[in-house]
């Protein structure tokens, strides 16, 4: 029987209290692997708090993999026994995941109403707060504005950075460790340069297309590896003897998947049986999940040095801000000095310092609540207007929980031709994912306009039924 | 003789018109190869105008490698009358250029005036109209701010700069044939990926070592090619398979050289020769020049496609901007729209947009101005002071002209290693280039410190004098 004191003065909610002591419990073995777990209306009224407390925590532990349910029968702790000590792979167990297809669709259709792109709605982004630092750095910092920063990227950022990541994400990292670059696509140009054009690499199939056009053109061997319901399959890394892979274990784009525990540990198993070996873990969209804690990094598991952590302001900031950055170990991060520090930081020191100051001050943390805000009303409204309208009989909605876009799947009967027709008639722009299935990417429609944007697509989309 | 009709009136001045005359006079014909042109001073009579303005043409004519001098005898057209009908070789003549060593210093010394800095001194920098045109952007463009760009970057920025080409560098290209990059090493990442991984490209020995050190680390063959008093020498390129060449023909950094148009149009001629050949004309400081009219850029007078054309705003506006970009023609720009435009736009919108309003609402032609005049005083200042200090007796000053920095060479008895802790002791950082040699960048020192850097410069480097 589970007894746990919980505390209603602590900094931590319920659910993140009882989250943390069951997963203690299991990692520790004091639950055993496979053990059943009470029912949640069993343990609520033994802990004498409300059932919906009980199913955050669970559900929270059940994306994370830490326990697992059988239909009819209840919630059972995961086999993960040994996985902290050296990265042994865990008993099996499963997860049913929809796998959608996706391609990255054209951004610049300036008329239409884009459910394609990933751009954000100017009235979400802080202009006031950007503006004043911006005044007030152009003022104040002349000297360190004209500076040139060392080649990972200008002090300030960094320890920004490294600051928030601790607070908000559990990452314990050094800013020596952190290189800010112009954008994934310019750190994966760094990354290849510090590894070598020699290794193979394995990137997610379904996953972020330009990530595997990336490598493709810088000339190195990229090799895109089937996913099954936990994600990349590490068998097939052994087959095709690939010795660096690009993952998004947090949530998978475009599938949604949280890797569970399982495979997270299958793959670090992989990764340490070879020094030439690497995971790099894409964290892009992290900040934006609606439901449930953020899943904790792999990076901040990893005790063999073999985790590069990724992440963008691209997403949660601004698509135009491009700021990304990477963490290295510390043997990597060596390397970089020696071999690439003669590359001077290539993002202006303006950008970088108006950022600093913006996550420092706490502006950061306040516009991601904000955004996280309007996302969920923005999603909550579209779900309403489509669930009152014409499409509700003929559609069906999955992933809507990543609080950037949702998968709309449409019973009907026109061709391919005549829909993409008919959206242009309409001025709508929507990328297909799979027969019959879109892509519904909201964030660069305002809240304003979505009921017009769901009766433009009610029109584009359900034309032969209304 | 030369009849000349010169304007007061005309918009040009009068050492240009006249360059204009004798240049198109050898073009055509008119002045036949190696015909003998009249002294200065007899056609100074005869078109009734100064010798200095005579003075002005020919050192113009002669930096281009039109004209050329004998010693004690006189200057003489240049054999070139068929160069511009298919890049033929003409007959030989030759220039006495010294050749100096470089390298690129550390630029982090904080405590320390710093002759080794190409840094931008935060006093030139036109913070007060920066800050006007970020407030009106920030206020005025915020749709725009926030759309993606197209991947060769923001048209705004596209168009400002073909209209500065235009005007100011006599470069007449279309904005959509420009790429905006973050930084000249991320153009040449992207460039590598253009052109191919298995090319094999020469750069200048001496030259910019961060261009070697680039292409080096993206795994491509790179050749250090020697030079001689006309820059790389086109013979090493045959012997060398080399199918791309970076070079920096209208002031070669460190030497100083101007490529003369003879070997200018060598260098078409091995181009043309082979469909994997090109050139890239780096233009790094063209709008420094102290003296004389801009050289006319490669690229304006490639009628073959085979000139790339780049340049950057670290060196004329700020180091810390991180704004280059390059002139791809026309086959190659369809090909970057074919393979490459999957890349996002790598500078934040923000920088792109302030910049383009900087450009084409006149600011950046004033500003140059302004850093011309400031460099100049700069440098008058410096020469004036080591003139009267301890140093003048002991030392030499070459390649004065560039506006950016120049060569100091002292004859003292100092061991690198007393000179280096000598350096250290009076607070100033130096980078040695060749024996004796040392580069005296002086972007770094405000105007009003010219006078106490010199000072330490002294008590440093002529501490056994003193």
């Amino acid at each position: 029987m589970l007894t746990y004191t919980l505390s209603e003065s602590s900094k931590l909610s319920l659910y993140e209290q009882l989250y943390n002591c069951i997963k203690q419990d299991i990692l520790s073995g004091t639950i055993s692997a496979n053990e059943k777990l009470p029912s949640k209306r069993n343990l609520a009224k033994q802990l004498s708090i409300s059932v919906m407390t009980i199913e955050n925590s669970y559900n929270q532990l059940l994306s994370e993999g830490f326990i697992y349910s059988l239909p009819r029968k209840g919630f059972y702790a995961s086999d993960i026994g040994e996985m902290f000590s050296g990265y042994e792979a865990p008993a099996g167990f499963t997860r049913d995941i929809n796998l959608e297809r996706d391609n990255i669709g054209n951004r610049d259709n300036k008329d239409f109403i884009d459910f394609a792109s990933n751009a954000t709605d100017p009235a979400t982004f802080p202009f006031a707060t950007w503006a004043k630092l911006t005044r007030r750095i152009l003022s104040d910092d002349q000297e360190l504005l004209m500076k040139n920063p060392p080649s990972n990227g200008l002090a300030e950022l960094r320890i920004a950075i490294a600051n928030y990541l601790r607070e908000f994400r559990g990452i314990n990292v050094s800013p020596d460790n952190i290189i800010i670059g112009a954008g994934t696509e310019n750190i994966y140009s760094i990354l290849i340069q510090l590894l070598g054009h020699d290794r193979i690499y394995g990137v997610e199939n379904p996953g972020y297309e330009k990530i595997g056009l990336t490598l493709d053109s810088n000339a190195v061997k990229c090799i895109r590896i089937d996913m099954d319901e936990s994600g990349i399959k590490p068998e097939l890394l052994e087959q095709n003897q690939v010795d660096i892979i690009h993952i998004t274990p947090s949530h998978h784009f475009p599938t949604g998947i949280t890797m569970p525990v399982k495979r997270r540990y299958e793959l670090m198993n992989w990764a340490v049986r070879s020094d030439t070996r690497y995971i790099i873990e894409d964290d892009y969209d992290s900040e934006f999940r609606l439901s449930g804690r953020p899943i904790p990094s792999l990076y901040s598991i990893d005790t063999h040095e073999k985790v590069i952590y990724m992440n963008t302001f691209t997403k949660s900031l601004a698509s135009t801000i491009r700021i990304s950055y990477m963490i290295l170990p510390d043997h990597l991060m060596n390397e970089y000095n020696q071999k690439l520090s003669f590359y001077a930081s290539n993002v202006p020191n303006f950008e970088q310092l108006v950022l600093a100051k913006f996550i420092s001050e706490g502006y950061y943390e306040k516009h991601i609540n904000r955004m996280r805000n309007i996302s969920r009303k923005k999603r909550d409204l579209i779900l309403e207007c489509i669930k009152n309208g014409p499409l509700a009989a003929i559609s069906e909605i999955s992933e809507e929980k990543s609080g950037l876009h949702f998968i709309l799947r449409v019973k009907h009967n026109m061709s391919e031709e005549s829909l993409r027709k008919s959206c242009a008639e309409h001025l709508i722009h929507i990328n297909s994912v799979g027969k019959d299935s879109y892509m519904i990417n909201y964030s660069s429609i305002p809240l304003d306009k979505i009921e017009v944007a769901i009766k433009r697509l009610e029109k584009a989309m359900a034309a032969d039924v209304i």
